[in-house]
């Protein structure tokens, strides 16, 4: 008989000894259009003391942060170094346990890459409750705006997401990333373009597969290079790309031109000089 | 040189001639907490004249469609047989077209495994505007609100997502998502757990790595069965597990108690009987 945990909400009580503050929210703010929060994460950053913001925040969302707010930047941006992750968490715990509601707010999905299980277990050790957030992943937002539908059915059956480097730095081995009939979306891969390509290369992917960096994803400032994978290096020193980027690797990626929507609307709005996206309803 | 893709926007309204209506909007509805709506898929709603709605959309969500709003339901649900997809996709030329504000209203992402692709296809050949809004997907949702960080540093360098059907039916080839220190996570797997299970084993996966099926997540309805491989057929007829469910599998499934944040919250929450999870803010 496997072990079945239903509505366990009276052994979590008893084995977590909770100091009563509120909780900590580990939020995702989505890939960059603002109209891609959440509600969750809308009245989040709406009703925050603290924010510890997360350097893949976009532009956009963090001029939706009320000036009052106490914004702590925990990322590198603008030259300065990020903070330690021991560093982010300690700072997490001593905010909350002082009482101002604090959100930590990650780019993207907060279950994606985000050392959130770390944060987690910090929360969890100190005593303090928690709540996540999870948003749109990049994956799906440079999908969406990138016009690649991902598991498109006559072409793609699954997708993968990985990042550009493992626990100890590059990817050593990719032979398991090598799958048939299936989209790869390696995040924060740009810098390592070029052992990526020779790696894929290496563990027998097909070299004309088409390979896409859409970098900004769903920002009026997107921006799609489209190639085949022995471009990818090439691609990749394409001038002036901003960060953050993303590689999509597979045969949806030719569907880029032909479902192309988004062009359209990122000329209109930057004629408008918009920075946030709009539906057209 | 590779082919550079920037700002195309010209090219493309060259390419296609578009009909003068509103853009059909392609929404994802997140996961089923009313929370986890973008605002862009909020907007939507309360802005369409017509939904085509997705039996994957959870109950909490539809409640929130204005009532005057004209609401097809396009999936399978209480018995009656779901549309084609060439049905749907004629409904949906046909309403927009005759002026309609038409939303698609998805579960999850809209790009994930919801034959969006197909959807844009059939909206450009008719010559009709359409936008894509992703949404969170059910991995997230379930990563979230289950406990299970899908990428925990030390357990997991990524994780892949697929469906329990492929499209010809089954998947004939378990091999390549038997990936070591990844996540693999495989929505509407619950009625094809005997093969996934026997498939996994097959193809030398672990019999001990941990696994769970997550029902309703992100719903104060939610239910997470947690076992190991062996033991996925069994977790799969734990009686009334409700739809949608997803299985995940990998070492993050271990956390699923002590990082635990949900079951308190689905407990008040249900003793209130509220429908919508809401933050503690």
């Amino acid at each position: 008989m496997p072990h079945v945990t239903v509505n366990h909400a009276d052994v979590v009580a008893l084995e977590r000894p909770t100091i009563a503050t509120h909780p900590v929210l580990l939020v995702g703010a989505g890939p960059g259009d603002p109209g891609l929060l959440t509600l969750h994460a809308f009245n989040a950053i709406n009703q925050a003391e603290v924010i510890l913001l997360d350097a893949l925040v976009a532009d956009p969302i963090r001029a939706l942060i009320p000036a009052h707010i106490d914004v702590i930047e925990v990322g590198k941006r603008c030259g300065k170094h990020s903070m330690d992750q021991r560093q982010i968490e300690r700072i997490m715990v001593a905010k909350a346990r002082a009482g101002a509601k604090v959100v930590r707010l990650k780019g993207g999905d907060a279950m994606m890459f985000g050392r959130v299980g770390e944060e987690m277990l910090a929360l969890q050790e100190a005593g303090l409750n928690y709540q996540v957030v999870p948003g749109v992943t990049a994956a799906s937002g440079l999908s969406a705006y990138g016009a690649m539908p991902m598991t498109h059915r006559e072409v793609a059956q699954g997708v993968t997401l990985i990042t550009g480097h493992g626990k100890q730095g590059r990817v050593e081995d990719w032979r398991p990333f090598v799958i048939a009939d299936h989209t790869l979306v390696i995040y924060m891969g740009v810098k390592q373009a070029a052992s990526i390509q020779q790696g894929l290369l290496a563990a027998g992917m097909n070299p004309q597969i088409p390979v896409a960096i859409v970098a900004q994803a769903s920002q009026i400032e997107q921006q799609r290079v489209v190639g085949t994978l022995t471009q990818l290096t090439e691609l990749a020193q394409t001038p002036d790309l901003p960060s953050p980027a993303a590689i999509i690797v597979g045969e949806v990626v030719k569907f880029h031109q032909q479902l192309d929507w988004f062009s359209a609307d990122q000329a209109q709005l930057a004629s408008f000089g918009a920075k946030v996206a709009k539906l057209a309803m």
